[in-house]
C-alpha cells in the first residue's frame, strides 16, 4: 500500500513536470516575422549565425556546416530557409525560425555557389568536381536534374551561377570558356542554351538587378563579356575592353567579387583588377565614364541600396580600412579602419544599415547608413559572409 | 485501498488526457516564414484576405477595419505586421500571423494613404481632414507627430505621402500646390523643408524606386514636378509639359494613379490621362520617347519586376480587360478579359507570378507572368488592393 502511494507520488510529480514541459508560452519564440532575419557565415568553425537585423543581435549559432570558405547562400521565398553552399559540396537548407538544420546533402566534392530559381522551386549549385550544375528540390533537397558541364575538353568546373527570370539559371564554364542558361520552364528537364566562345577562362560573373543583362569575368584575358537575356536569340558581347589584369599582369592580391556590381544612379561601380581604383559604367553603354583612386585594390564596391553612397573594401594587406564614395563626385567622403580583416558587407533593404564582419576581431559591427554611427557589435567567429532574407526577394542574389 | 487505487487509475487517464491534449503540433500554423503572406483589400465590406502567395489561396478574413476604398497598405520590416490606411482615417496593424487586429486608431477623419520609414519604427498617414500628416509609432500606434499642412490660405488636403531614405516622409499640399520634406534622422522632431510653387493641385505622387526623385501629379495644370532629393538644395523642376488633361479638358474617367510608374529597362511607362495611351519616358532625361495606343483610359501600367513586360489596367466601363505591352517594341502583345472590374495587379517580387483582382466578379486570380495560365482563382469580396509582403524592402511602396 505504502509503495503504490509512493508510485502514485511519483507519478504525479513525473506528470507535473511532463505538463510544465508541455505548457509551452502560447506564442513561442519561433512565432515571428522572418523578414528581418539573416545569417553570418562562420568560416574557420564551420558554423553560421542566425542573426536579428531589427534588434541588431545574433540568435543563436548553427553548426555541423563543414567547409564555409567561400560560402555563400540564398533564401526561400517565404524567407523562413537558408540554402548554404559549402566548398566541401555541402548544401545545407537552415531553419531560421527553429534555430536547426533541416536538411543537408554533400552533393559534390568541390563547389562555389548556388542559386535559388525565381518561383522558389529550385536549388542550383555550381560544382568543381564533378564540373556542372545540380539541381535539387528546394523542399526536399531530393536531385531533380544534373547538368555535366561537358564541353570538347572533357568536363569543366562551372563559376557564376545566377538565377534568371523565367525559371532558369545561368552559368559559365571555366575551363570551356562558354556560358549556358538552363531553362526549367517546361518542368523538371532543362532546356540548354550554349554560347561557346565568351572568353578565356570566365571566374566569376553576375546579372543585373532587373535580370537582363549577364555579365562574365575573365581571368585568361582582359574585359568581360555581357549578354543580353531579353534578346529573343542573345549574342554575347565584350565589355571594357581594358577591365583586367592587363599587359604587365599586375600582382592581384585577390580577384574581385563581381556580385557587387550594383546601380548607382545611372551608373555601375565596379571594382578594378589589380589596381587601387574603382571603375563607373554607364548602365546602358556599359563604357566606362569615370575611375576613383581608392584606398588599395578594392574586392567589394556595393551602392547604399538608394544607390547615394558607394562602400568600398579591400584586399590583403590593406583590408582593415573602409571608404566611402560620394555617386555625384565619385569622390571619397569617409574613410576608417573597423579592425583587422573587413571581409563582408550587407545594406539593410532599405539602405538604413549596413552590416560588416571584421574576420580577425571576431566581430560583426552594424553601422547607421547616413551618419556611420556603430549601433551595435555582435560576437562571431571568423565571420565572412552576411546575407539578409530579403535576398529572397532579388533577382541575382 | 481499490479506491485509492480507482483514484490512481483516473489520474492516470487524466494526465494522458492533458498531455495529449498539450502535444500539440510542435509546429502551430503560426510558425511560418511570412516573406510569402499579403492582404487583399476588400472595400465593400472593411474586411481584408490575408494571403499565401506560394499556395495560392487565401489564409483568412479579418473584419472591422472600417471604410476600405481606396484603402492602402505597408508593412513592418520583419514582414509579420500590414498598416492599412483607411479612407476614413482608420489606421489599422494587422497581425498576418496570428490573423487578428494587433491595434486600431481613428487618427483623422479622412485620410489617403501612408508610408513607413525605412528604419521600420514611423508609419506617417496622409490626411484630408483635418489636412496635414501624422506619424506614430510602427510599434503601439502612439502618435509621434502632428504636421499640420498650414499655409497662406488655411490648411492644405495632403496628398501622395512616401518614404524617402534618411529617416524622411515625402508628401504635397493639394490646395496650397507645395511639396513638403519631413525629416526625422534627429529623432521625433522632424525638420520640414518646404517647395512652394510646385504646380496646381497636386493630386498624386510617387518616388523613384532608388529613392531619388520625388514626382507630384497635377490636376489644376498639365505637366508634373520633379524634386532631385539627391541634391543638397533640390529645386522642383517641371518635366512632360504635355502630361495631363490637356486644353480641351477630356473627359476622364479616373485620375491613373502614379504609383504604377516602373522602370522597364531604360524608360519609365506611365498611364496617360484622358487619352487612350501609355507613354514611354526616358529614365534619365524624363523627356517622352514612345506612345502606344491601349484599350481604353489606363488606370495602373506596372512593369512586371524585370521589366520585360508592362501590364496595364483601364477605367470604366472598359474595365474587364488587361493588355500586356512588350517593353522592347512598345507594341501589345497579348489582351484578355479576366472579369469586370479588374482594379489591381500585384506581381510576385521576382515576377513569376501576378495577382489580379476582378472586383464584380469577387475574385481574385493568380496568373504565371510568363506563360499568362491562370493557376488559382480565390473568392473574395469585391477585392481592390493587392499587397505582398516583399513590399517592406522596397522605398516608396
Amino acid at each position: 500500500m505504502k509503495r503504490l502511494i509512493r508510485q502514485f507520488g511519483a507519478w504525479l510529480v513525473l506528470m507535473a513536470i511532463a505538463s510544465i514541459a508541455h505548457a509551452a508560452p502560447s506564442e513561442p519564440t519561433s512565432v515571428r516575422g522572418t523578414g528581418d532575419l539573416g545569417i553570418v557565415i562562420e568560416r574557420a568553425t564551420g558554423s553560421l549565425l542566425i542573426i536579428d537585423s531589427t534588434k541588431r543581435v545574433a540568435v543563436k549559432r548553427i553548426e555541423g556546416l563543414g567547409d564555409l570558405s567561400h560560402a555563400s547562400a540564398v533564401f526561400s521565398r517565404d524567407e523562413r530557409y537558408a540554402y548554404v553552399f559549402g566548398r566541401d559540396g555541402g548544401l545545407t537548407k537552415v531553419d531560421l525560425l527553429t534555430g536547426s538544420i533541416a536538411h543537408r546533402v554533400m552533393q559534390a566534392g568541390n563547389s562555389i555557389g548556388g542559386a535559388i530559381s525565381d518561383d522558389g522551386t529550385l536549388v542550383a549549385v555550381s560544382n568543381y568536381e564533378p564540373g556542372g550544375v545540380r539541381v535539387f528540390d528546394a523542399d526536399t533537397l531530393a536531385l531533380v536534374a544534373d547538368i555535366p558541364a561537358k564541353w570538347s575538353g572533357g568536363t569543366s568546373k562551372t563559376i557564376g551561377l545566377v538565377d534568371a527570370p523565367g525559371r532558369r539559371f545561368v552559368f559559365s564554364l571555366w575551363d570551356a570558356g562558354e556560358t549556358w542558361i538552363a531553362d526549367f520552364s517546361k518542368g523538371s528537364k532543362p532546356q540548354i542554351t550554349k554560347f561557346a566562345e565568351i572568353g578565356s577562362n570566365p571566374y566569376d560573373a553576375l546579372i543585373t538587378p532587373d535580370g537582363r543583362t549577364y555579365i562574365a569575368g575573365l581571368y585568361g584575358e582582359d574585359g568581360l563579356t555581357a549578354i543580353d537575356l531579353w534578346q529573343a536569340s542573345p549574342a554575347p558581347r565584350k565589355i571594357l575592353q581594358g577591365y583586367g589584369r592587363g599587359e604587365e599582369k599586375l600582382p592581384v592580391y585577390k580577384m574581385p567579387h563581381l556580385e557587387g556590381w550594383a546601380l548607382a544612379g545611372d551608373r555601375f561601380v565596379l571594382p578594378e583588377v589589380g589596381h587601387h581604383e574603382v571603375l563607373w559604367v554607364d548602365s546602358r553603354s556599359f563604357k566606362e565614364v569615370a575611375r576613383t583612386p581608392v584606398h588599395g585594390q578594392p574586392v567589394f564596391a556595393i551602392a547604399r541600396p538608394d544607390g547615394r553612397y558607394v562602400w568600398v573594401n579591400f584586399a590583403h594587406p590593406l583590408n582593415d580600412t573602409i571608404q566611402v564614395l560620394d555617386t555625384l563626385t565619385g569622390k571619397v567622403v569617409r574613410e576608417w579602419k573597423p579592425g583587422p580583416g573587413v571581409l563582408h558587407m550587407e545594406f539593410t533593404p532599405r539602405g538604413n544599415e549596413v552590416w560588416v564582419s571584421v574576420r580577425d576581431s571576431n566581430v560583426v559591427q552594424v553601422y547607421d547608413a547616413h551618419t556611420y554611427e556603430k549601433k551595435a557589435e555582435i560576437n562571431a567567429k571568423s565571420p565572412s559572409g552576411i546575407f539578409l532574407t530579403a535576398r529572397a526577394h532579388k533577382t541575382g542574389l
